[in-house]
C-alpha cells in the first residue's frame, strides 16, 4: 500500500471499500431487505421432467389462511414461440417459459405456479393445495441420446436452425452454427500428424454462495420497486418489465450486494413473479430460494460431448484444427456454444479452423452463462490434444504452444485479426517460473494448459460529485461482484490527485445513474473503467476553469496536479494552489456543484490469455487427485488493482479445478437430481486446494486509456486441461472426461492395469 | 388534464408520481426503515428548564439488560463557543449543543444522554438508571421577561452582537439588527397621521404529522448509511458529519419520504446521536420520536413582541414605517428575525422605512424555520396596521393598499430594487374576486391582508436518463415535500415532448446525484426545476445529434419536436421522423446511453406576494372564531402544476388560521409545558376550515426560464392579519395578541362591554 501523501493509485492494492461489510456480513445481500406489510411468496415446482400440464386449478390455495394471491404462467406476458426472435440465454421467448412453465412442465423443478401469503409457512402449506393435473411425458436427459431422432420431443415447434434444408422433423437440436477459417481439409492433408479425440464434461453449476433473492413492491399506482440481487440491476428491470408488461419508467430496480453470480445471475428467476404476486396482492412479496430450488432451477453451464481433432507438421507448426461441439442447453436453447467456438483455437496462429456447434435441449434446467462461457468446455479438449500432440512430437508442451502462440496480427477464426495481446508473454512467463523447472515429487504429474477469453465492452455510465468537503462520490450501474468499486475509486484517487480514502463508490439503481449493461464478460473494469475515466477527465477539466475563473486567468494558464489547480507557467500569475476542498467549498461561486456524468459504449475490450502450470498426486489405491501446486499466469492488460486481478485468477482457478476433479449432477432413474446441494454437489473448499500462485502479466490494451483487459473469466479456461494433463504426466492416463472424480479415476486405472496385465 | 396526445405539460394537472402512495401509506418515511440487527435508541431528557449538569454517570445503564452502547454530549465533536462563528437557525455551535446538552441543560426536554439497545423498551427502561447529577438553575420562559438585566443568564458567554459599544455584561439577548431606509424620523414629521400598536405572537409548531425518526448504521469500516426523514439529505449529511468528525464521503444519507416539513426538518436532531450509538454498538440504530418529544425538544418558530408604527399623509400616501421585533429564539440564537425584518414592509413602496430586531434567548426549545419565517409575524403587525389607518383615512383597504403597493423598481428596505413583480396584481384580482363585494352575513367580519415573500434560488443538482424502451427518468436532490415531482415530470415532459406518464421522477441521495441544498424557503421549483430545464434542454441537443448521426446529415438540420427528431427544412432530406423509443433503441451506435446531469446555482428567485379575503363569524358567548369564507390570491410567476401551488396556498391559509385562532405552548410554574401533544395544542382540523378558494396570478419571474417564483411560503403570511381584521369588522375589536382564542376573544369582547358600559 502507498503512503497517505502518494497520489497515485492505479496499480495499488487500496483497501476495497465493500470488503468489510461483506466479510463481516453486514452488508445487504438479495435476502436483507424487508418492508411493511411485507409478504412471502413460494412457488410450486414440477416433480415431473416431462409434462403436459392440463389445468391448473388455484382456487383451494387462494382461499387459503393468509394467502393473498396466487398465479400460474399465464399472468406473464405471452411471447409466441412461433414469431422469430434472436435465440440465445436471454431469448425472452424461452427465459418467460423458464421463469413459470406454459404448457409443459419442462424439468423437474420447473415452476409452475406460486403464491404469496403473510407467512413462509403459509405459502408452503398452500402450495400443497394447488391442483395440477398432468399428462407425464416420455423424456431425456443426456445430451447424446437427446440428439437422436427418436428421442423425445421437447418443443414441438423447434427446427434445428442454421441447417440447409431446414428438418421437416421437430427437434432437440435447437441449432447449428460454425466458424471457418482456411480449408481445413487441406490443412491436415499438410499435417505430418494428426490426433482426434473425444471429450464428454458435465453441466456444473456456478455454485455462487448466495441464493436468488428478491423483494418486489408493486404500488396500487403502478409504479414498482425491486430489490434483488444480481449481475445487473437494468437486466432485472428489463425483463421484468417485458415479462409483466410495464414500461421501464414504471419499475426502480434497486442492487443488492451480490453473494457470488459467476454468470449465472445474469438472468431473472423470482422478479416475474414477485411483482405479479405483489401487484395482485397490493403489497410487497419477497422471495428467496433454498439451496435444492437454486440447483433444481437454475443455470448451470452446458454439459457436453465434443470432438476436437489438430493437426501439426514434424516441425511443431500447427497445419489444421477441427472441432465439433455439442452442447446441452437444458430445457431452452441456451448453450455457451459461440464462446466455444469463438475461444476454442484463439490461443493459436492456426490457418485452417473449423468449429462446428450444436445447442441441444434436455429435460434439465435451462442453461446460464458460467465464466468465460463455453471456452473452459473448449479448452478442455483442445489443451488435451495440444499436449498430447506435443508430447507425440517430443516438443515441450510449453514451447509447442509459443511455436503456435496467436500474437499481434494473428486471424482469429472467429473473425478478428488481434491487436496487441499477451498470449506468449504468459507463456514465457510461465516457462521461466521457477514452478515449471521444480523437481517432481514421486507421484507428481505435472501440466500445463493455455486459454483466452474476448472479453466484452459495451455500454456503461459514470457519475461523479465532490461533496462540500472536497471528498468525491462515484457512482456506477454495475453491481460490485469482484472489487469494482475499489478499481474505480483508484482511477478517480489517480487523475484527481486525491487521497483514494477520500472517495465513496456506490453502485447506482436503475433510476439514478444512466444505463450500464450488466456485470459480466469481464467487461466492468475496461468499460465502467473507460465511463469512469472520461468523468474525471471532464472534471478535471471543470476543476481548471473553476480556478480561472476565480482567479480571473485563462483556463489555459490553470494546471491540475496533485489535486490542485495550479497557475501553469509564470505568465499565469502568481495564485496560491487551490485544493478541491477550497474549490469545492467556493463552488456556488463558480456555477454551483461540481458534479459529472458520463456515459459510453466501450469498444475494443482486448483479448486475454492465460497459461497454467499444475502439479498433482493421484492416490492410485483411492483414484483421488489431489492439486499440490497450481501457477496462474494471465495477461491483465494493465492491473488497476492487483488484488482484484489476483483474487479473480485465484477464484476462477478454484472453480475450475471443482469441475475438473469433482462437480456433477446425479440424476436418478426417474429424472430427478440426487445431488440438490453442496453436500453432495461438491465444490473445492479451502483444506482441497494448495495456495494459487497468481502471475500477472501487463500488456497494455492499446484500446482502453488504462491499458485494461477483463480479468475475471479467463482463469477457468485452462484447469480443467491442466489438471488432465497433469493427471497423464502422473500416471500415463488421458482422461477425456469430466469430472475426473475417484470412481473414474480409479476405473481408468484398472482398464490401464488390465491392459497391462494382459 | 390534458388529453393522451397532447404533449404540452407545463401548467397541467398531471398525477402526482408519488400520490397514491403517500395517501394509503405505502410510501417509506423515516420510521419506515430496518435493518438486520437494529437496535432501539432512547433519548434521557432534562425536567428542569435551567439546570447546570454536574455529571452523568452510564454506567448502570451500560450494564443493563439488551443495552449496547450509551452516550452523551461528550461524545459528540465540541465546537467552542468562544470561537466566532455566522450565528442563525444552523449555527453548528449552537445546533449541537441543541443536539445534546454539554455543560448545561436549557429547557426541559433538553436531550442529556442517550442509549441503544435491543428493543424500543429494554432502551426506554435503561433511560432510568442513568445517574445525572444537576445543579438546578433559576430559568425564564417569557421573551420580555428574558429581556430584563435581572434575568436568569443562558449563555455566560453570550454579549449581545449588533451593539456598540458591545455591552460587559452577558445578555439573553444575543443580537441587535436593523435596517434602514430614507429617514423615517423625517416621514412621520410629513404624515398626517400615523399609527402604533404593540403585538405579541406565541411561538407556535410547524406540526408536521411525522414525528422525527432515523435509521444509521455505521460500519466498522467508518462508512455509514442514514436513513431519515428531512428536508435535505445533504444537510443531513453535512451536519451529522461535523458532530460526529466523519467524512462526507464516509456518508451516504438517503432521503426518506416526508411527513410535513414547514422549515422544522431543515435540522436534525437525532442523526448524530444514533450514528454515535452505532458506531459503538458496531450495529444499526433506530430513534423515532415520539410526538411529546417533537413538541418538547424540537422547533417551533419564535413567539414575539413587537411594536410597529406607520404613517401616512391624508391622500393615503405612507410616509413612513418603523418596526421593533423581540423575537424569542428558544434556548439558543435561532430566531427568524431577518425573514421578518426583510418582509416587514416589503408590499409596499415606502421612502422611509426603519427595523430594529432583537433575538433573544429563554429556557424554552430552539427555534427553527417554519414557513416563511418572520414574514407571518411582520405581516401580524404591519397589515393590522395598515388596516387601522385605510379606516381612519377612510379609504378601502384594498384600495389604501393599492395606492401604496410595491412594484417594478419599487427599492425594498432590506436592498434590491424590484424587478417584476406581482404584488398589485395580487390586489387587483382580489378586489375584483366576488368574495369582497359578497354580502356579508349579520354576524360577519370581513378581512383583508397582503404578505410576501423573498424567496430563494442557490445550489441544486438534476439527472435525466433516457430508459431502453425510450422512457424518462428524472433524479434530483430535494425530498418531494409539495410535489416538486410532479412539477419536474411536467417540465421535462414538455421539453422532451412525450406523455408525462412515460417520465419518473425520483429522489437521489447524497452520494448519487449532485450537491442540493435543502427543500425549503420556497427554492425548489425555481432551482431544481432550472437546473431540470437546463438537462433536458442539453438532453434535446444530444437527441439532435443523435439523430443527426443516425441519418449522417448535419446537426443543424435537425429539429425536436413533439418528442422526435425531424429533418428540418427541405434542404436536410428526407427521413421519416426519429422517436425518443427509436433513438433509445440506437443508443449503442450513437455513443451509448443517453443522459444528462446538470448543477445550477439559481439566481433570482423572485418574490411573491398574496392578498387575502377572510371573513369570519365571532360567537360573543364563547369568544369562538368561524373562518365562514377565505379566497387567497398569489402570484406564482408561473404555476408549473397549479394542483401543487393551490394545494400550498391552502395549506398555508390553514396553519395560518391555527396560529391566529387557537395554537400556542402553555407552561406550568415549573417551566413545563403542559399541552405537548395534538389533543392540546391545537391545530385546525377540517371541520375548523371552510374549502379555501384560491386564484393563482401569473406574473412571469423574468429570472427563470419558465417563469417560476417559489410558491410555498407566501400563503402563511397574510392569514393571522386577515383573520385579525375580519375579527374587527366584526366586532370593532383590535386584537394585537395570538392566538385570538376563545378565552382572549371573551376577555376582549368583556372589556369592550365595560368601556361601552362605562
Amino acid at each position: 500500500m502507498a503512503n497517505e501523501t502518494d497520489n497515485k493509485w492505479i496499480g495499488k492494492r487500496t483497501i476495497r471499500p465493500d470488503g468489510e461489510d461483506k466479510v463481516t456480513g453486514r452488508a445487504n445481500f438479495g435476502a436483507d431487505f424487508a418492508q411493511p406489510h411485507m409478504l412471502w411468496g413460494k412457488i410450486l415446482r414440477s416433480l415431473h421432467p416431462h409434462a403436459r400440464i392440463k389445468s391448473i386449478n388455484l382456487e383451494r390455495a387462494a382461499a387459503a389462511e393468509g394467502v393473498r394471491a396466487v398465479m400460474c404462467g399465464d399472468d406473464l406476458v405471452h411471447f409466441p414461440v412461433d414469431i422469430p426472435a434472436p435465440a440465445g440465454p436471454q431469448d425472452l421467448r424461452y427465459v418467460s417459459r423458464n421463469v413459470m412453465a406454459r404448457d409443459k412442465a419442462l424439468y423437474a423443478g420447473h415452476a409452475v405456479a406460486a403464491v404469496a401469503a403473510t407467512s413462509a409457512r403459509a405459502a408452503e402449506a398452500a402450495l400443497d393445495l394447488i391442483d395440477v393435473e398432468y399428462e407425464v411425458l416420455p423424456w431425456v436427459i443426456d445430451v447424446e441420446e437427446a440428439m437422436q431422432p427418436d428421442a423425445p420431443v421437447l418443443h414441438e415447434f423447434m427446427y434445428t436452425q442454421g441447417v440447409d434444408p431446414q428438418p421437416s422433423n421437430p427437434s432437440n437440436i435447437s441449432s447449428r452454427s460454425g466458424l471457418t477459417l482456411g480449408d481445413v481439409d487441406a490443412g491436415f492433408e499438410e499435417a505430418d500428424i494428426a490426433i482426434e479425440r473425444h471429450f464428454k464434461t458435465k453441466p456444473v453449476h456456478q455454485g455462487y454462495i448466495e441464493p436468488h433473492a428478491c423483494l418486489v413492491d408493486v404500488s396500487p399506482s403502478g409504479q414498482a420497486t425491486i430489490w434483488s440481487s444480481s449481475q445487473g440491476q437494468f437486466m432485472v428491470r428489463n425483463v421484468t418489465a417485458k415479462m409483466t408488461g410495464a414500461k421501464l419508467s414504471d419499475i426502480r430496480a434497486i442492487p443488492a450486494e451480490i453473494g457470488g453470480g459467476f454468470g449465472g445471475k445474469t438472468i431473472i428467476y423470482l422478479e416475474p413473479l414477485a411483482y405479479t404476486l405483489s401487484r395482485k396482492a397490493g403489497a410487497p412479496v419477497k422471495m428467496v430460494m433454498t439451496r435444492e430450488e437454486v440447483f433444481r432451477a437454475t443455470g448451470p453451464t452446458a454439459g457436453s460431448s465434443n470432438t476436437v481433432k489438430i493437426g501439426a507438421r514434424r516441425d511443431g507448426r500447427i497445419t489444421a484444427a477441427r472441432a465439433t461441439f455439442r452442447f446441452q442447453a437444458g430445457a431452452f436453447p441456451s448453450s455457451p456454444i459461440r464462446g466455444a467456438s469463438n475461444c476454442a483455437f484463439s490461443a493459436y496462429a492456426i490457418d485452417n479452423v473449423k468449429v462446428t456447434g450444436y445447442d441441444i435441449v434436455a429435460n434439465r434446467p435451462k442453461c446460464n452463462a458460467y465464466r468465460a462461457p463455453g471456452s473452459p468446455i473448449a479448452a478442455f479438449g483442445v489443451e488435451s490434444v495440444i499436449d498430447e500432440l506435443a508430447a507425440e512430437l517430443g516438443i515441450d508442451p510449453i514451447e509447442f504452444r509459443l511455436m503456435n502462440a496467436a500474437r499481434e496480427g494473428t486471424r482469429a477464426a472467429y473473425g478478428p485479426t488481434f491487436r496487441r495481446i499477451g498470449c506468449e508473454e504468459t507463456l514465457r512467463a510461465a516457462q521461466s517460473h521457477p514452478h515449471y523447472s521444480a523437481q517432481k515429487g514421486r507421484l507428481t504429474g505435472r501440466g500445463v494448459a493455455c486459454g483466452g477469453w474476448m472479453n466484452a465492452g459495451g455500454e456503461s455510465s459514470a457519475q461523479i460529485n465532490v461533496n462540500e468537503d472536497g471528498t468525491v462520490a462515484i457512482t456506477t450501474g454495475h453491481p460490485d461482484i469482484g472489487g469494482s468499486r475499489a478499481s474505480m475509486v483508484n482511477i478517480v484517487a489517480e487523475i484527481l490527485g486525491i487521497h483514494y480514502r477520500n472517495i465513496s463508490a456506490q453502485v447506482g439503481d436503475t433510476n439514478t445513474i444512466g444505463y450500464s449493461a450488466s456485470t459480466g464478460g469481464s467487461r466492468v473494469t475496461f468499460a465502467a473503467g473507460a465511463a469512469v475515466w472520461q468523468a474525471a477527465e471532464t472534471m478535471v477539466e471543470q476543476l481548471r476553469e473553476r480556478a480561472a475563473m476565480l482567479w480571473d486567468i485563462d483556463v489555459d494558464a490553470v494546471d491540475w496536479k496533485d489535486g490542485h489547480a495550479h497557475p501553469a507557467g509564470s505568465n499565469a500569475g502568481e495564485f496560491e494552489p487551490l485544493s478541491l476542498a477550497e474549490l469545492a467549498s467556493r463552488a456556488a461561486l463558480t456555477g454551483g456543484p461540481i458534479a459529472v456524468q458520463t456515459s459510453v459504449n466501450a469498444q475494443g475490450p482486448g483479448p486475454a490469455f492465460a497459461t497454467h502450470i499444475c502439479d498433482v498426486e493421484v492416490d492410485e489405491e483411492t483414484g483421488r487427485v489431489d492439486i499440490t501446486r497450481y501457477t496462474a499466469v494471465q495477461d491483465a492488460g494493465r492491473a488497476i488493482h492487483p488484488d482484484y486481478v489476483e483474487g479473480q485468477m485465484q477464484g476462477g482457478v478454484a472453480q475450475g479445478i471443482g469441475w475438473a476433479l469433482n462437480e456433477e449432477y446425479i440424476y436418478d432413474e426417474d429424472g430427478h437430481l440426487e445431488n440438490p446441494g453442496f453436500l453432495d454437489y461438491r465444490i473445492p473448499v479451502a483444506s482441497d486446494l494448495p495456495m494459487i500462485d497468481t502471475i500477472v502479466v501487463e500488456v497494455p490494451n492499446d484500446a482502453h486509456p488504462h491499458g485494461v483487459r477483463g480479468a475475471g473469466e479467463v482463469p477457468i479456461v485452462p484447469p480443467m486441461a491442466a489438471v488432465a494433463n497433469a493427471i497423464h504426466d502422473a500416471t500415463g492416463l488421458r482422461l477425456g472426461e469430466l469430472p475426473m472424480s475417484p470412481p473414474r479415476v480409479l476405473a481408468a486405472l484398472a482398464t490401464k492395469g488390465e491392459n497391462a496385465d494382459a
